[in-house]
């Protein structure tokens, strides 16, 4: 089958990205980035943007509890019960994030709603524009937040109650106004599309714009930290240390040099990160006592993730009996990689192809809403071709051409999944 | 010669020092700690507590314009035009340090000057009491702020202007009560003391409650920037990455290893230390793209500090080959090694011998305010034995009998340098 023609206003895409993008927008010298994390002051103004701009389109606004927002269209000749089929991303950012991340997948949905409505295609089924609350996982939780809750992994009141340490979710979304009811459930849609920047070079380095995700990424996050002795550093000879930051300084090369090794020995896809690390008390003339730091194990491959958290295990017993020092290790968020829908790959993939844009398959290093959302229904990721493959930094770029181009593929899709009755 | 006896009150001594200790005290399981940084309010407890007990035992106080504070007695039959003979130590102390760094000195030298005072000793020349501001580097400068004043080293008003990114020492000081006039001219005593604790346990390893310090550590204190790329942790693969983190980690690791070959092969006193380590933007799914760090290296020998930088400058240089990252370099504090006064020395083991209490002879791995007086004046340094030879922890802990004993000599010292003509 084709579609009728479905022109997407590239430049009301762009307005709207950045429109979000001044929100929360800091300085830098070599790109544009923003920093949003959720239930701040530029979340709240996103999410006002991204409301009073679904209410525009003509669409039914739900809030749910934990702040996930969903617009509603159900066309005049729908079946009232069919499941609808939704699309959509996240608005939160990491500190001094770029203004594709999540932005990008969210419009790109409402886009293609209001294409699909001022056009000739009859839906028999509803479409669903959503943003997921707390995808980065820089607050209250480790990531994906919002559509852990909308596919029943964690419960409302579990989640209200996290915190950051100075106050819960539910405080810091009933101060946005963000706090609704229900729980929007996504085993309820028919299906489930969202399209995000690659944050990579494959697609350009390929020339192509557009990617149809196979996989994504397991992760395993964990805590480590190591225990020495604090002491002056001009009077405690080298023999008598037990210096926490020379006994972590190990475990990151160490990391390194694992997540290297198992990426070139097996799928290429093994990535291993110490992202953040902290030195106590972090003063010039004491040898530091303590360390914690957080890492991020990732494959496409189970076993992959194992072997490096395997490795983490090995070195710290080995830099406890080198050194002296005690260390406490333990993971807080593993998710399995997840494979990808073949009907909805399928469905983007002829798209794709009928709209004469060239497309590559590819995995997903980062983590996405997708990958909880996969595990209730039929879910697609499609990427949009960065430029320089930057992420999570000022630097992130995507070309507007190539953003329109994914966005008329994403329209087709939904458009294709809106119109079948197949499953 | 010998002086006459001179008892001193121990209970006294360990008052004063645990009142100061009172002052911003810190939770610790393991110990006793204190924070009183220069200008925040422990300090100033601290200081008030100083100034009133030097008014108690009738001395004339006097607060110079970078709030170091002297307290002079002038005994009846001194030659007025006698340069006088000091003794002192500082009050502030580092994060989360201990209780006898710095105020074991300062009330050690108050409790001798009372306990010459309520003697038969007739001095020739007058006696002060000395707190200086800022020893330990904490805020406003790398450490012997007051010193560096007081031995005309740094001007008044450019110290004045130093300031810790949010407040000058000048409006920290006038918050406190301490910003006085005049300078502190250590230029003008005929001697000076410090008595501090040890800080190691080769005392304590000896079975010797005192310590005579035959020269004091030279410090190069650095700034080291290194500037990767921060970039995705799950989409930026291994060999993509310019982790500014990992290549940081080989810095510390290197820095121990060059201390340690250092000292092994040379003086036995080179260390090499990174204490503060700060990394950014410090996320746990962001490669870390900026690392910037502090290193503290110290040796007697002006020669081993050298070899120390120059193996921190070739480092430096393979890791930006290796990783693709940039570095930055500035070293801003270099005190270079200083042996102390023969004369001083000898006193004081005179009066050691004489008072029967065991002492040994010693480096120091600490920098003190005496390495400034002695470019001034002759000057000798005391250690009283660690218990456990822990430093700039709660953890640090000091016999109040050895506390006493060494006081008794640095009396003893005082009075004999007081009661000489001899130069």
């Amino acid at each position: 089958m084709t579609t009728p023609e479905l022109s997407i206003d590239g430049a009301r895409l762009r307005r709207d990205i950045e429109q979000v993008a001044s929100f929360g927008a800091v300085d830098a010298d070599d790109g544009r980035g923003r920093t949003a994390l959720p239930g701040d002051e530029a979340n709240g103004e996103a999410r006002d943007y991204l409301v009073n701009r679904l209410e525009e389109a003509g669409l039914d606004v739900r809030i749910d509890a934990v702040g996930n927002i969903a617009g509603r269209w159900t066309p005049p000749g729908a079946d009232p019960a069919a499941a609808p089929v939704a699309a959509g991303s996240h608005l939160d950012s990491v500190p001094r994030g770029g203004i594709f991340d999540g932005p990008l997948g969210v419009f790109a949905a409402l886009e293609a709603v209001r294409t699909i409505r001022g056009s000739d295609i009859s839906p028999t089924r509803g479409l669903e524009v959503v943003c997921f609350t707390g995808e980065e996982g820089t607050r209250f939780a480790d990531g994906v937040l919002g559509s852990t809750v909308a596919t029943g992994k964690r419960g409302v009141e579990e989640t209200l109650s996290l915190t950051d340490g100075d106050e819960t979710l539910e405080n810091a979304l009933e101060r946005l106004g963000y706090r609704g009811t229900g729980r929007l459930d996504a085993s309820e849609w028919d299906a489930w599309l969202e399209l995000h920047i690659e944050q990579n070079t494959r697609l350009e380095d390929a020339g192509v714009p557009l990617g149809v995700v196979t996989d994504i990424t397991g992760t395993a996050r964990c805590h480590v930290t190591i225990e020495g002795d604090a002491d002056h550093s001009g009077t405690t000879g080298m023999t008598e240390r037990q210096d926490a930051l020379a006994a972590a300084s190990e475990l990151v090369l160490a990391v390194e040099r694992n997540a290297g090794e198992t990426a070139a020995s097996g799928s290429g896809t093994a990535v291993g990160t110490v992202g953040q690390f902290d030195v106590a008390p972090n003063v010039v003339n004491v040898v530091p006592g303590t360390v914690s730091l957080r890492l991020d194990l990732r494959s496409v491959e189970a076993a992959e993730i194992q072997a490096q958290l395997d490795a983490v295990t090995n070195t710290l017993r080995a830099i406890e009996d080198d050194r002296n020092v005690s260390t406490a290790f333990d993971c807080t968020y593993d998710v399995p990689p997840t494979p990808l829908s073949e009907r909805c790959r399928t469905v983007v993939r002829d798209a794709a192809r009928d709209r004469g844009v060239e497309t590559r398959t590819l995995h997903s290093g980062a983590g996405h809403d997708t990958m909880q959302v996969a595990d209730v229904t039929d879910a697609a990721l499609l990427f949009a071709a960065s430029v320089g493959g930057h992420s999570h930094s000022p630097k992130e770029w995507a070309d507007w051409a190539d953003c329109t181009a994914a966005t008329t593929v994403l329209a087709d899709s939904l458009a294709r999944l809106v119109t079948t009755d197949e499953r």
